[in-house]
């Protein structure tokens, strides 16, 4: 190659720079190379416009671990200690009452449904100005039980290159979580270079009204939508109005999410984390009760997803510590 | 000024040319211009960070006509008449039996709640890329009964303007419409230059599911959500999750999207536009059954929100036919 002009150097030298230096040189890493090489390639078979470059992420699992419960569980049970002496009737009432005593197994038991009382109970009736505040006060002093890290810590630093490579050849980076959307948007765009029109989430109602003269938009204790399997291409619908050409998860919840977006016609991408690496992070799928991947690693591979095996395609879990 | 190199002329010349040559020279030109210039230059006490550089738009009366009734109520009457063999109850139900018999104004008496029985009606049991295809075909040759001319070339030609200044100042551009969201969303990108994900308006819910082995998104006939009133601020919450610093509309529809935008901190504004133009346009304000503006006008002023006189501030209304 001649290298004529200043300008086709620096796309060289960016080209030789490894944008994704803590994948390890597998199947997988060429795999996403070579797709995202394939639909950004002018004049290739599988290019696609810059408008239509969708990517979706889950957040849980998938961004950042998730044991050994949903990290947004643990803000929740933090909030359920602060907000206690305000609701003395929650000393005798499930799954209050098991969060206060501090036996979060048994918090759990109720399953989503509980975790969505709680939530409701703890986010309903503040502003969403209130709601940032607390989230933000919690991620920035909260620990995790197993390692000491701030949450915000415990993101992947292989998924973080992939949003950064994805965004660098014009991709439209989003999160498609099962979690709070507006829990996810306190952090996102600081952490994960996702602003928060572009974080799709499960969300409770909310309200408009002036409070002595100011407006302010109100949490309601009313569900609005649940952005999970069958919800996550929903929410995709509702929120983006266009289907992706990637799609990554880790769990069967994303199983919808990843058939809707490697359904579509032209190239597109599933990635699965699949998280093998008891060491450095955990090692679970089918038996878990966060995350369970079973269906996923049954039919992924004839679809044509790609499964990531975290301890042998990622050479690093987590960011340096700052 | 010294013209060093060829980018500094470039730039030169793109700051002469007039970005907003449909508006008049006006005092509401020079207020867009001003805050424009505020907020996006570095140093500036008002300045704004390009990430919180949100504009939101109503679009029926204020990206494009809304007279003599809704366009996509036009659409949804074609799609009535269309459908009607397949539905031969609707001869003697009301509000459809008047859409069949012609009559318009009867059809349209029963409010907000007829429109939606009927859009509902005509749109629920589609799958997306079914109501897309309806869409496309209608705009493509459907005509305004007074004008003759497409629906999509009856859009405000200073808006358009308007829409283009703002990106090329690093704004997102955002609908935020009491019209049906997959409505908009069919020629949104095209005419307006504003994608799917950032069109924000009324649905219904949708469902995901596999047929005959094909996954698709079916619309059913259940409310989601009505983006109108105290619903614009909610929509703008929960599809952008920040409060915009620009917003344009032009009835009582949009009084709190503007309350919300313009009581937020630092610089912001709200527009509305004023239909002041029997001659090019219509004229209608306070008694008007679509785009009513009656409280807009009295408070707007006193807000610091400018209203914007289609016939003394446009030197154009529409775009010259292509
Ligand atoms: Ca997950
Ligand atoms: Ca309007």
């Amino acid at each position: 190659m001649k290298l004529l002009f200043p300008l086709a150097l620096a796309s060289v030298l960016s080209a030789v720079a490894d944008p994704l230096p803590s994948w390890q040189e597998t199947e997988t890493k060429k795999a996403i190379v070579s797709f995202v090489e394939n639909v950004t390639t002018p004049g290739s078979a599988d290019y696609v416009d810059p408008a239509a470059r969708i990517a979706t992420f889950d957040n849980d699992g998938c961004l950042w671990s998730e044991q050994p419960i949903y990290f947004q569980a643990f803000y929740i049970f933090d909030r359920i200690k602060e907000l206690a002496p305000r609701h003395p009737e929650w000393k005798e009432e499930e799954p209050f009452a098991s969060v206060l005593k501090g036996e979060v197994e048994k918090a759990l038991e109720g399953g989503e449904e509980a975790l969505l009382k709680m939530a409701m109970a703890t986010h309903a009736g503040l502003t969403d100005e209130e709601f940032r505040a607390t989230v933000g006060k919690w991620l920035a002093t909260a620990r995790h039980p197993k390692t000491k890290r701030p949450y915000t810590e415990m993101v992947f630093q292989p998924m973080l290159e992939l949003l950064a490579y994805l965004r660098a050849n014009e991709f439209k980076t989003f999160i498609v979580s099962g979690g709070g959307i507006d829990f996810l948007r306190v952090f996102a765009e600081d952490v994960y270079g996702i602003p928060p029109q572009q974080v799709v989430g499960s969300s409770i109602k909310a309200g408009y009204e002036v409070r002595d003269g100011k407006p302010v938009i109100v949490k309601l204790p009313e569900l609005d939508f649940i952005d999970d399997k069958e919800g996550k291409p929903v929410g995709i619908h509702q929120h983006i109005g266009r289907r992706p050409i990637f799609a990554a998860g880790n769990s069967d919840g994303d199983f919808q999410m990843l058939e809707w977006t490697t359904s579509g016609e032209g190239a597109r991408f599933g990635l699965l984390v699949h998280h093998t690496d008891a060491e450095r992070e955990w090692a679970y799928d089918r038996e878990s009760h966060v995350g369970r991947l079973d269906r996923g690693l049954k039919e992924g591979p004839d679809r044509g997803w790609t499964i990531v095996s975290m301890k042998d395609d990622w050479n690093r879990v987590y960011p340096a510590a700052p």
